[in-house]
């Protein structure tokens, strides 16, 4: 260390902004009740002073870390980054540290839920854009601590997301709206089991909404292809090799749908004039290819799921503990009624 | 908390595992000298006591706390998150928490060079694809701890990177030996700081290149546009109303060029028979747009970086401080000669 003078206490803070310990120590520690201004007056007599709270004698002090922990399966994945950076901004916001546990992979995954490296080192837990199986949401049990699911479904535990099921039925009733009789579904593998509850959420709302709008699902139409662009270019070629392809095709994600473009494009298929296609997600790769696409609200997700495990670690316990968002369409140019001869 | 039997010790661990204490101590802590084997049987031990270490009690053994902080300005932004996601993968496996510090805006990261909000409570820092002022490294040197830079020239301090000025050139002479004399740069404006010093050196190693094939630099042909898809289609629109528009464009970004290739096909402009374009990063995007680029390793420079900081928090000396990784030219569809009238 570059310091080597008797280190500051909060009491020396205190006296220099003319305040109590306890309103410092509010102020270092982000909870309310504190102006903003006056917050940052007692940062920068705390930076002048060269005051650091320790994080052990806060601990002993509260009962509390300091420290929360988000668990994120990809955070290459725009989702999972837009998610993370939302829950973030509320933790930080609210004087946490965000301590990151990024489980890419199945080895690192089984590694968490069998180690919890979280335990009685954080305050609580938020977990973005992971199917939990039934004994991994038992093992977040045994934490004692908060947890709180983003795009998570986390049986009794507090969670934020959006109705996939009613998001899945906009798309079909829009492609269906459009006269499309065959519609197709382009499903995600998930050997990772990350996304499989979404998944399954997913093609439940495909399958009521061509119920409901009297249309049969033909069982080859709906293909499943590994999570991406070359997942989904390869579930496009498998749709357009059936003997009567399907004239409109719901991807359940952006980036798959971006593959099936791509695939589109080379066989030189009419995109909407043959072949409607419609994603789910509304990232930017879809403004790109000018996708028509379900939207959602990931960045408010993230801020919703932090929100609430503020809530639940600061108040022991959460207003709202279930909350969905609403999915809408955004009309782009892949979708049309059919206008030239189908494949 | 859940659990109210006295905690168990780390004597309890190594009496049940058969080891010494300073065997569970390494293990538990990621240290070399442990087999994978042992490391996860110690871990089973310590699970089934419910044994966790005090961050408290291992700080004052070693003195440190056993956490590092990785700061990244936009999580969402592809090239942020794979580099976060190699600098996360290596500080784990060595055992560290990392604490995650998201400055996106020019408040946050005012604070962040303010408080320093790091101090005493990690042992090291990772900053990721920040260009910083002189004073903000300067503030670095009073945290006592490494830093290692990602992408990110820091000075004095170590970093790992790219040489950005011959990979611009690269691209350039990809150009110039096509056959293109006209050849524009579109460059990201850069309010928030950010990539501000990669950008110049990609400047750089433009003009560079174009003064070693002899090619006049038409200063019009240099255009800037805020980062991202629609700040390149703005940028694109602007070299396509020129008097003499360029018949080739080098985008310091693949977020950038993808902007470009819309205002291109808007505008029925043949790419590459009329206009060649070019990228930097070969991002997934890059892929999906059949772009050519200059590609890096992101993930890598991560990984690099964060065994870096391993090895300066751990033995206090790093072997390589100063690592530069090669880019690489990836040809796709969107360069070629001048096939057609040129604009």
């Amino acid at each position: 260390m570059s310091n080597e003078q008797p280190p500051a206490t909060m009491a020396d803070v205190a006296r220099a902004v003319g305040v109590s310990t306890g309103t410092v120590s509010r102020a270092l520690r982000g909870l309310p009740g504190v102006s903003e201004a006056m917050r940052r007056r007692i940062l920068r007599a705390a930076e002048g002073l060269d005051y650091v709270v320790s994080p052990g004698a806060s601990g002993l002090a509260t009962g509390r870390t300091g420290s929360v922990a988000v668990l994120v399966p990809h955070i290459s994945r725009w989702f999972h980054a837009r998610a993370l950076a939302g829950a973030h901004h509320v933790l930080r916001n609210a004087g946490f540290e965000v301590v990151l546990y990024h489980v890419e992979g199945i080895a690192e995954r089984r590694e968490f839920f069998e180690t919890l490296p979280v335990r009685r080192r954080v305050d609580g837990l938020v977990i973005i854009a992971l199917s939990l199986s039934e004994k991994e949401i038992e093992r977040l049990g045994g934490l004692g601590m908060p947890v709180v699911g983003a795009s998570t479904d986390l049986g009794r535990h507090p969670s934020v997301g959006i109705d996939d099921p009613a998001g899945a039925a906009m798309a079909v009733r829009h492609l269906a709206n459009l006269g499309h009789q065959r519609i197709g579904m382009i499903r995600a593998t998930d050997e990772e089991g990350i996304h499989g509850g979404v998944s399954q959420r997913r093609l439940d709302g495909y399958l009521a909404a061509m119920a409901e709008c009297g249309l049969p699902v033909q069982q080859d139409s709906i293909v499943s292809a590994p999570w991406g662009i070359d997942g989904g270019a390869q579930a496009m070629a498998q749709l357009l090799s059936l003997r009567t392809p399907p004239t409109a095709v719901f991807a359940e994600a952006d980036d798959i749908a971006a593959g099936a473009l791509r695939s589109l494009r080379r066989a030189a298929v009419d995109v909407p004039g043959q072949m409607s296609l419609i994603g789910f997600d509304d990232s930017p790769i879809a403004d790109l290819l000018d996708l028509t696409t379900v939207a959602q609200s990931v960045y408010e997700q993230g801020l919703i799921a932090g929100r609430m495990l503020v809530e639940a670690v600061e108040q022991g316990t959460i207003a709202e503990p279930g909350q969905r968002l609403d999915t809408r369409l955004v009309l782009r140019g892949t979708t049309s009624a059919v206008r030239r001869p189908a494949l």
